[in-house]
């Protein structure tokens, strides 16, 4: 919950925004009947592809599941608990890194043209990159689907080799996250305890 | 420019903040001479610290340069380019993962009591797990200071590997990214293109 003091300060975002994106939301597990459209997942992207990522590079890849047969293959890869989350879920996203993402710079990093061949020439820095900034882009996405209202629901819990074998057999994508999404059923727990500041931030 | 199109549909979030967090927010290299104070940065780790990571283990630790002297100690790790950026940022952020995050499961994810242990058993685990979600967390920082009012300036160019040696010697924190924090100047460039939702969503 907002208390008073943590508004007082600092904050140009009004104190609606700030309880739909960060203080009254919550992961979910469990998810109501009711789908999640085509659209709403257009909107979401259409916000957070604003967020920044080095060199512009938007490694970010996302594999909106609905289909029966494609839910079956995914399902074998998750831990059984995450199969029981998923199984409830209207919508489940597999979040991964485009290590190929060096291909597309000369349209969205066009002022620097020779940039893209000597990402080609190292494809282990492409891999440390990309992985870095789709995990940034992970975190403007679960802040984007709950300014669409919803709830994600993110996962570790999966077989990210299988799964990258079975969905990505040409290696140019990495998993990172499983999520699903979809409007919440009531919050069963309470909120998990945050670090305070002076446990976060030094001051040097 | 946000366009009556991406805002038809989907979003709950108010076009206000909308345009603070994603559409009009620019990632800034040269700032105002106006100060980020303490408050200030109280105030958006007062709202980012909810956003979610795996375990609810919260590995991002931020550092928070103003001194003369340890700005000096860090300018010798940035490149020659982010030196300048450096030079004329009210505040300057070194954000990194705290690999022993697990030192704090007991506190903040107590229902799995024997969870510390386990990882305590398996840095290289660790650190996979604290550099995720310290990234994650990072995306969620950016947008924090964006709901402050403020723009982020976040840097890869730097040799993360001489900063770590300098800046945590006890080899617990491992540096991710340096990032400056003020109000920004008058935007300079265009925004670089952002690749289509039909280039980044997969519908299986």
């Amino acid at each position: 919950m907002a208390t008073a003091t943590d508004r007082a300060a600092g904050l140009v975002l009004d104190a609606a925004a700030q309880d739909l994106l960060f203080r009254q939301a919550r992961s979910a597990s469990e998810f109501a009947d009711a789908p999640v459209s085509e659209a709403q997942l257009q909107a979401i992207y259409g916000l957070v592809k604003y967020g920044p990522t080095a060199l512009n590079q938007q490694p970010l890849r996302i594999i909106a599941v609905r289909s029966g047969q494609a839910m079956e293959r995914l399902m074998r890869h998750l831990n059984e608990r995450n199969r029981g989350k998923t199984a409830g879920a209207p919508l489940t996203l597999i979040l991964a890194a485009d290590i190929d993402f060096h291909e597309r710079l000369p349209q969205v990093f066009s002022h620097a043209p020779g940039l893209r061949d000597v990402l080609a020439a190292d494809r282990e820095d492409r891999v440390t990159q990309a992985r870095f900034n789709a995990t940034l882009q992970i975190g403007y996405l679960i802040v984007g689907v709950r300014a669409a209202g919803l709830a994600a629901g993110p996962m570790i819990g999966f077989d990210a080799a299988a799964l990258d074998r079975d969905f990505f057999p040409g290696g140019s994508l990495q998993s990172l996250l499983v999520m699903n999404v979809g409007y919440p059923r009531a919050k069963r727990f309470a909120r998990l305890p945050r670090l305070a500041y002076e446990d976060v931030v030094q001051a040097m």
